[in-house]
């Protein structure tokens, strides 16, 4: 299923006239679950987004030329030659080839040059984003592979706004998800950044486990049981905060609550998500020093969850700029050569 | 599936021969998944022993009676009229009928208070024992079913050993399981538990999550194998033990140790396993406040990981004698009036 969108006048105006609506990239986001494509103009404007490709598990292993071929074609036909970039988990060993980690610290100059290059496609420019690797406490090694992409963008409308001083791009970023990443940067470099199994936690204990059997999704229609579930996951975010070394014996409580009708069957899995991302939000503020107010980047309604167990924790969040990993791909390309510069900025 | 044991010489020894090899009591092991059976003479000794009937899941509603008369038949015909007291999660609201929690502190008093008469079996004597529930801090509950016999029952078994007197019956006691538990008790009284879902935490991630991709079984006759899922176990158990509020983000570890070959598949699920019992016993240490050496009650290879984490923390624990729960029958029925006081004890 291939979604075509062409953007209208609603979408950001381009920044130099002179270059608009001419195409100079095409950038994918090709996860494990999902493909999206955006067609850039020379100002980092997508003039066009391709959504619903089918996610690296759905491809087989010899099949990611054809695959993109397939779900770019009518980009193709209309603009051959164009450069290609494309970030995520298309870069793994699962994926159209694997692209060694960059070793933080990583800044656009470091993951430029860590770009693969497909040579063999029949002449085509097409590059790999490197996912970013980094040294944990005690010789641990953490990685990420998309998500850098998306920090590099929620940094570049960051400078936009803020700075061009590279000694300003410093940054805590948080990345919701499956596995969600906490990501410091410093002067436009990633230098740490930590994953947490949360939701993947989160998942198989509310669908496998015997915490899900009394648990029902509150009904999107049903104010009093959506406020009842959001004051479940306060109750669990200010346990897992309050006692995070203590998670294994907290999810029990998930159970006794239940059975004591403290806790409705719509409140359940909300209380148990709450536990979980206390317990990360407490880690994660320790192991970042709580020195900068995180930047959240991800979809409105994880974001808006670690909004909100950071606000519990005495900490304000700001949500990152909506399509970090369209500028985010569109910032790497320009840092390797692949998209002009802007006349006149300085940006790296 | 029904075995029948027939004990041997090599059991315990009745400890008043004139008590011995008449039946007096039927004692049932009643959980989720199984059920065991023991007829007992008037001294404790288990005569006979059943096992492989079926769990609480696998009978219907108002299918508990038949299912007991029809594991126990051969003793029910050869022994009419023997009282019978049961354990375990028949007693919850998915079994027989629900017997309400005995509140901590309770003792083999105040379980023998709770028990519940199903009078309208016929005629004949038939009970239920409670479970135990206890407060937590801030207010919470935390509860067991069927672990509260074994209990008993290994300190039934420690008053015989070492002192008869109700003052000197104190001790913390560890269930790895499911969801395991530890049991404080003070003067043969259960004043708390806690229970930690650990080992539903591992299997669910061992089955249904990306961990469990990467992960297999070491074989049972690969020696080499066999140790590195025990060094992993280890290496596992310190970095839960040293960070317990890390758990979420350790977990991670579990993949990017395989990722960069720092553990092999055979390893994983070891790995996996010392992390998150690390966790539990680091807690459950703070918990305990470490004042008393645990007794660790369960199958011989959980008691023994769990022996090593306590090892790894620098506390002794020691193993309960077999069979605690059979013990624990007897005991709560010698409390109850169901079964004899032995000729010269003071035993409550």
């Amino acid at each position: 299923m291939r979604r075509l969108t062409v953007m209208t006048a609603a979408d950001p105006a381009p920044t130099a006239a002179d270059h608009a609506r001419t195409p100079v990239l095409i950038g994918l986001d090709w996860g494990t679950s999902a493909l999206r494509a955006w067609l850039f103009d020379a100002a980092g404007t997508a003039l066009a987004r391709l959504t619903g490709g089918p996610g690296v598990m759905a491809v087989p292993p010899d099949g990611f030329r054809a695959a993109f071929e397939a779900f770019c074609a009518p980009w193709l036909a209309a603009h051959p030659g164009l450069p290609v970039l494309a970030a995520g988990m298309v870069g793994s060993r699962q994926g159209w080839r694997e692209a060694p980690y960059a070793h933080a610290p990583a800044g656009f100059g470091e993951i430029a040059a860590g770009l693969i290059a497909l040579d063999d496609d029949a002449g085509r420019v097409l590059r790999l984003v490197p996912g970013v690797r980094a040294e944990g406490r005690q010789g641990s090694i953490d990685v990420m592979r998309g998500e850098e992409t998306q920090v590099f963008g929620a940094l570049a409308a960051r400078s936009v706004l803020q700075s061009a001083d590279a000694a300003h791009r410093d940054g805590l970023f948080v990345l919701p998800g499956t596995h969600s990443k906490w990501v410091e940067m410093r002067a436009g470099r990633i230098v740490a950044l930590r994953t947490y199994l949360t939701g993947e936690t989160w998942a198989v204990l509310r669908q496998h486990s015997i915490l899900g059997r009394l648990a029902a999704d509150p009904p999107a229609d049903d104010a009093s049981a959506q406020a009842g579930a959001a004051e479940a996951f306060d109750r669990g975010v200010r346990l897992g905060l309050a006692s995070p070394g203590e998670l294994l014996h907290l999810l029990f409580l998930v159970r006794t609550e239940g059975l004591f009708d403290r806790l409705r069957p719509t409140q359940t899995p909300a209380f148990l998500s709450g536990l979980l991302t206390g317990a990360e939000v407490a880690d994660a503020l320790v192991w970042s020093g709580r020195e900068m107010a995180p930047t959240l980047i991800g979809d409105d309604a994880q974001a808006a969850r670690y909004a909100r167990a950071l606000a519990l924790a005495g900490v304000i969040g700001r949500a990152a700029p909506a399509d970090c990993t369209a500028q985010g791909l569109f910032a790497i390309a320009r840092a390797a050569g692949l998209a002009p510069h802007p006349p006149a900025s300085s940006s790296r």
